[in-house]
């Protein structure tokens, strides 16, 4: 019953957060409504009051499912991997779902909210060097953690979470110039992710808000 | 076998994320020992070559167990939960258990490291009101969210991780002198929280590392 409302993405196209999210769902074969929330339009239409009920936030993604709203991606992910059929997003074996959680958790509480829109528009001038700085600080240590737990994927074998926070911010990397070439483990590891489909359909150059200029 | 190594958590009485898997680790009667790590002393003890092995991200929390090491603190909780008897930490309900994650994931990715020791460093000057700014922006969220998941804890009538994040997010927050009072859903909860055993005897003004004059 709960399962028949449909499944709405209010996200953008260049959120790394919200590229989390769609991976998740690409994996999983599910369907899903995308309602775009242009961050920088009319000064970011995540500040609307009528954005702020589904995210009090003001953030994206926000996925509407099931009844629910959730707001943070991990959590959105989660969900839908203990609720919906499909490939594991999380590892069975215990060990493994902690190093896939611990790897997410260094990306979307370590690096991803020090670079985040919000924050660098508070930083200011010197944005791109602190945005630079929080994301270089993260590789530096994801890399030799990658080193110890790495198989094809971030964790052994099997895609997961980790690879699912992976990709997205290795692109938030290379859009403030950060050498991805000194992480040899995370260049690997996100070229081989970004041959899979899921991650191809759900690349930011390909989004129904993408901009015409910026599609591939 | 592997579960007869000694459990070791690498912490600072201060840091809210260390304080949090203290939490876990008496909600669940965990024995462990502690490992001062003082993020002040020395210019700061996470940036010694030993600790960097141990946590490349040079922060703590980090927690040995089990012969692996794990260093984001809801990856530990986690872990611990899942392989630990005692109180469930996430409940066994998915929508219970998103909205556990997605409270969490608020305080862990939305607020914590925006006031982290760290950044607030490279802020300078103005870092009580960059404090300040982003935990009141949290709790603006957060206060929402809380009245719809609450009952007589954040999610429902059971202790939960999420629970485990907010009270050092309080704590920090009165730290920072951000009015807690504007937040009565988050004021109640802190406040019954602060009456449980497995809260009070983890408070940071009770740890080996405390110092003589902030304890209490």
């Amino acid at each position: 019953m709960a399962t028949q409302t449909k499944t709405v993405l209010h996200g953008y196209f260049r959120s790394s957060c919200s590229w989390r999210v769609r991976i998740a769902f690409a994996l999983k074969g599910i369907e899903y409504d995308q309602a775009p929330v242009n961050l920088i339009k009319d000064g970011g239409q995540q500040f609307t009051e009528q954005y702020k009920k589904i995210n009090p936030m003001q953030q994206v993604p926000a996925v509407e499912i099931d009844g629910i709203t959730l707001s943070q991606s991990l959590a959105a992910i989660q969900y839908i991997d203990e609720t919906r059929p499909g490939p594991r997003l999380l590892p069975a074996d215990p060990v493994k779902r902690a190093q896939v959680r611990m790897i997410s958790d260094l990306i979307a509480s370590g690096i991803q909210p020090l670079q985040n829109v919000y924050v660098l528009q508070k930083v200011g001038a010197e944005k791109i060097q602190w945005a630079q700085h929080f994301i270089e600080r993260g590789f530096q240590a994801l890399e030799p953690m990658l080193k110890q737990t790495a198989g094809k994927y971030c964790v052994g074998d099997e895609i997961s979470m980790a690879d699912i926070c992976l990709v997205p911010q290795v692109y938030n990397a290379q859009r403030y110039k950060v050498d991805v070439d000194q992480y040899p483990t995370i260049k690997r590891l996100n070229q081989t992710l970004l041959e899979i489909d899921a991650f191809q359909v759900t690349h930011p150059s390909r989004q129904p808000d993408t901009p015409v200029d910026m599609r591939t």
